[in-house]
């Protein structure tokens, strides 16, 4: 690479006098600076001047305190300030779940990967679980229960609905012998826009004295809306680093019952990485059964803290609450509607936002991206170019989806869509201005 | 500190199980996310989700490029590589001067010392300078010229105006001996958002053919607006790293004409820190007379590569334009005007915004910051309480500029403004969405 | 949190003029600053000046250029950029496998996760599998073999003792009908620093044109020491990233042979999340079935040009043998022996040293720890007490394995070895002063 | 460049299947990915495995603790958390100069614009003041006392050696009308590795009852060395931060007594930038004159945090004295002898070796960059050739010496210095075994 820096610096003769050190290596970070260093105009900005506007719905932007935790260079998981650490994250993580009973476990591994550990170590190849599909998260996670040998109903729903409670009613009332062993949930579809009603979920299942464990999929649920994992009863909850926690990719977070784990005797689904044995094994001595993501482990610490001093779960949960309303209100501003109708199940983690008839939602998330740097999430599956979506969970506050608002709608204009200029952003910050409080602390300077 | 974490813990036997180690000391990143970890909800929220929208005009949001390009733990400047590496940055710098015939110097210290350096090595105690006054900073300036024995003629102008060039005429045709050494003009005054002409001042002196040095302070407009250095003939020019370069305070930039460079044979002003002489010594073979801020360098230069990649200052120029006119286009839709009534002099750096009488700007600034997090620059000096500024120089875009209109928009409502919601940041987005380019090589997704 | 500081503060009179203000909130890199700033003498260090010496086999010392390149606030892996990039990482992967045949797939995971993608995608429950027992890892592997219900055989061996070829050829010699469906073996056994020997393995297998599988963990080789992949014929290779690569925990690397991926299709392990068909289905585009971990890909990708820099594998497999030298010489110096006795079995990546009898192991690394911040591997399971490991695999250079002998001789004294002063690191510097090369591009500073 | 990335990937067919989208631009980190990412084996290896081994006195090594302080995306520092931030700060900083009466002033700058500070703002030109030279820094401050107009005494001195207490009170005695208005002494002197004699200086004073002011440049003393500005009553003295500190450069910290405050008020040395005056104006209020450099701040405030943890200045300054003598140790080891002899005047921060007759001393610092990676001190000016220098000052333990002092060794012997192998390196850690202390809270390991 040097040779090619050397060449381009002769051409503008900058080397001429410095002959005999001018091959001497450069560290690493000169080098970086030289190889940017392109002497003629680039034909294009590959990095364009402010930053990626990112508002897909997980990955989501890392605090900047929480990006400078995990910047450490190497450290040893097995040097003796580690065990109550460990111990510390785990207990720690037990608010966003909303519980104090149920046991928390962090693998190495993505929410895909805390499924599988829900499955398998509560359930065996043969049984009976009900679930629903809305969206392609819930398809992915049938998919995933029918290859492990699972025997799957399926309550088919709209994508843009939640769990019907009635239809689960009927199925838990046809199995008059209890036979199904688990119902699952997804339940904030990320595809869709929906959060299904876990409570409503819990009631119906009571209803019946249903035996069934209660697996829930929270994965862009827990840490950004309100979960009672005591309260509701659920057995295993699933959630992801990349989404609520705001940290990135890498830890599937579990949280299990007690009836959860007495379940884990019996089943016999096989299971090594995800089993949860080796984790309760080493666990509570603030081991590990092999190695943990530290920098992770750092970045879930500070970004938990975050919570704690905005106020803990509810604080976190009601804030959610405010963006997606000034974002739900900038989308009636357009005069579009979200994919979700019924209100109950809309979500605060994400909205899903459908693009009149006739125009591609692709080309509303190529032309933001394109011509404003900024991420959109698009239709997937189902719904592909007939909804794209903006995220706004996690470390997320109102002047950042005031932005994301002004990129889509004009990004709408652009792909066609007829719309008045800040009609919709004109409404969240309306709304915002009316409901946002004063940061904690600051309220002195408005006295 | 470990005490404090230590008895918090026990409050909640978390460590009773693990006696013999529970005082091994920990890595510092650990007890950061101890230290953090406040087990009561705390009564405030110092760290808000989200992000510190930053908008006053300097520092300014740094690029995540550019702040991985600083983050190196210590590096030897006196090791082989640096020669070739400081050259570069020599060269590197003069695109944003618009110079090729300049000398480019670059001190440790702030714009306030590029002043004293442009100052001090080009004129001598008692000096005739002659130079506006119409912000704070062209004041300090002129305090400056004060304090260094310079007998200095000030041309007084309205807080909100440029560089009167009729005014100066009077002075120059007034000077028949040529006894006036040097022009001052601070080219754009960040106080009230204005940028002074400095082709006309130019014009003006060769009217007169007066041999006048033309000292200019840039430290708002050099890498943000256009600037020739060679073409309008400046002879010093000086900026900070803190403004349009987008990296942290702590380098004062200067370039130096030939003449400049001659003036400094003569002129007795006493300097050592801020000698050009011993740059002019040392830096032809890439050294420094002392120790230079390697990590700023290394921003400079990935900052600068930034610059070249989107096209140079053409293009760098083009795009502060775009921004200001969005929004100078939301000032007129909220009814409001900016400080600067000149259209030839409003600044593409920075927006200075009147309130409306009765309405206290601080208030605005104020409750920005306190309810979203949004740093708007205060109203100094003269213009205290009557204004408020938005800074959109440097690592800026549409989006994040969209940011800072709702963010004032919400904050001038409530404030007391009254304003039609949404009125501003509508315009914005409508001049930008039919003005904005596509970002290059982005421009297949949209075909 | 302010509350302390406020008081700590108010102790020292330092807030009295500032009332109004005080409680103002801070941004979280003040508070930082402020929660650190304990006003009396704090009665420990718990980050002591200097840094961590880390020298575990594994997470090792992350070079300062991938540290910056993983220094990411959050991207989209949907966005167009990245199909091209995440096939380049595929591609980029393969040299340290030394493959140009194999399919490498990347599991967000660890080498646990690895162990279990290679034995589920090619094997069944009841399969016949031979294998090796001489260490912790090769001990956990084979647990899970049990687990997954496959039927293993064992060949006992000490530990400190490679694969026994001999051993192996009189099982595959039993087995007339072949029915042996894998042979797998752990490369580099970091529990007892023993480097088994593949080649010899695979000629074994020949030698009985056997058609088992050779199943490889190269989790502490791979990216360390030569590995042929397709010239040894391996089918499943596994590694992890907190090893060779030197990037955190949370990437399972593997490389495939087009035999295992024949075998897949009749492998009826169940298998979702570590199942190489999602991958395959998906990776050719440039797509992923789940989430990947982009920080972790940013340093895997910054590490691999680290290591074409220097020359290719052939070149860091080089340097291994020539740090593990240097440290095998220290060892002999201080009259000590490593656990591996056999010198075509002694690992490059690792040296584990017995101590004298009487002594306790564990007690180096304590006081190496208390002392010296120096973290050294402990000895495991059979071994436990016995040994100490020195890990010198990744990231590493002379000097800095210079640090590790200095420590570990101060430590082994402390422990209550006899043992003369110096008389490791001595043979060390000496035997690397003669054999280390001129950094490339640095030739002409010692002409 | 992204031309580059694409021919260079076409010739490796990576690209045949994605013709759509290939130029889609790249996020910035994916980009530096790609340009890392030669296909063709690089002839060379810029940034070799390992780390740069950095061993000069000053810039040092930073804290990782430090690094990530300063790593902020930018900040406002006219937001109203600054006052008591900077107010913190200010007093923070009293305890490496070892004051409580002294007032503390920080310049966004170097160690010679301390030097400027110090003379402008207690002296007018035609002052006399008496001075050493003994060595580079002492014969520039020198250099900038002429220039700025001082008549200055110079007591030449040997380099190696320290302040002459005896010619100094010749110089006083003469004074009879005590015209000598300063003795400004360089406490250490970083060019030769001396440590003058401060008390014994003052001594002399007093025992003339000598009324001229003691300005002290305490660039490479101050934060590592017992320093006691009351005590002694210093008038003004001097650091910067990347000595000591352990942070960038970019910061003249300087502390000033009541006197040398008094003296401000007479003398008439033109000042601006280094002006004391308009820091005393503002400072108080936690205000600045201009621009500070906010992550160097947030640096500083990390640095003394862990000093402060670590036990306060006079643990600090014990680390130096056990480190340094541990080196001197090495030295006599080698038969080699620090260019300083006097006993009491042998630096604790920095250790400077004469290398034998014969013998470039430039030739062992070029290897040990060659071949190591090692960044040493060169012999400058008068010493030029015939010493080589080893920093051990600011965030430093003993083990990253032992790896300075194996490298140095390896160097000494390849630049053809007859050594004993290990005969140095033996000696320090011989010492330093014996001497370090439990890192507090380890204490229980040991036990």
């Amino acid at each position: 690479m040097l040779h090619r820096v050397a060449s381009r610096l002769q051409g503008r003769a900058l080397l001429s006098s410095s002959a005999a050190r001018v091959f001497s290596s450069l560290p690493a970070e000169v080098e970086e600076a030289f190889s940017n260093a392109a002497s003629s105009p680039a034909p294009f900005s590959h990095t364009p001047a402010g930053r990626n506007h990112l508002y897909v719905p997980g990955p989501v932007n890392i605090h900047e305190s929480v990006l400078r935790a995990m910047h450490v260079p190497g450290q040893n998981h097995r040097d003796p300030w580690f065990a109550d650490f460990y111990k510390k994250c785990l207990s720690d993580l037990k608010m966003i779940f909303g519980t104090t009973d149920g046991t928390t476990i962090i693998f190495p591994g993505t929410g895909t990967g805390g499924w599988e550990s829900a499955l398998t170590n509560t359930l065996s190849p043969g049984d009976k679980v009900v679930t629903f599909r809305y969206g392609l998260f819930s398809h992915l996670w049938i998919d995933m229960m029918q290859r492990l040998g699972l025997d799957v109903t399926v309550i088919e729903g709209r994508w843009g609905d939640g769990a019907y409670e009635d239809k689960l009613a009927e199925v838990l009332k046809a199995d008059a012998d209890k036979k199904i062993k688990a119902v699952c949930v997804v339940h904030n579809e990320t595809t869709t826009g929906v959060t299904s009603d876990i409570p409503e979920v819990r009631k119906t299942m009571d209803s019946f004295n249903h035996p069934a464990l209660l697996l829930v999929d929270g994965v862009s649920s827990i840490g950004a809306l309100d979960f009672q994992f005591d309260q509701w009863r659920v057995d295993v909850a699933v959630t992801g680093s990349q989404k609520a926690l705001s940290i990135p990719t890498g830890l599937a977070m579990v949280c299990a019952s007690d009836k959860a784990l007495a379940a884990m005797k019996t089943a016999t689904s096989r299971r090594v990485y995800y089993d949860f044995a080796d984790m309760l094994r080493t666990n509570p001595s603030g081991n590990v059964p092999y190695t943990p993501i530290l920098p992770l482990l750092y970045g879930m610490e500070q970004s938990l803290a975050l919570m704690r001093e905005e106020g803990g779960m509810a604080a976190v949960a009601a804030r959610h609450h405010r963006l997606a309303e000034g974002c739900r209100a900038a989308v009636e501003g357009w005069g579009l509607q979200t994919l979700c109708r019924e209100p109950r199940w809309k979500s605060d983690s994400l909205t899903v936002i459908e693009v009149p008839q006739g125009v591609d939602s692709q080309k509303v998330v190529d032309v933001a991206y394109a011509k404003y740097n900024l991420s959109l999430g698009i239709g997937l599956a189902d719904v592909k170019g007939k909804v794209f979506r903006i995220g706004h969970l996690g470390n997320m506050d109102e002047l950042m989806l005031s932005s994301a608002l002004c990129g889509a709608e004009m990004a709408l204009l652009d792909a066609g869509v007829a719309l008045t200029p800040g009609s919709g952003v004109a409404r969240a910050i309306d709304y915002w201005r009316k409901t946002s409080r004063v940061i904690p602390t600051r309220e002195t300077l408005l006295q």
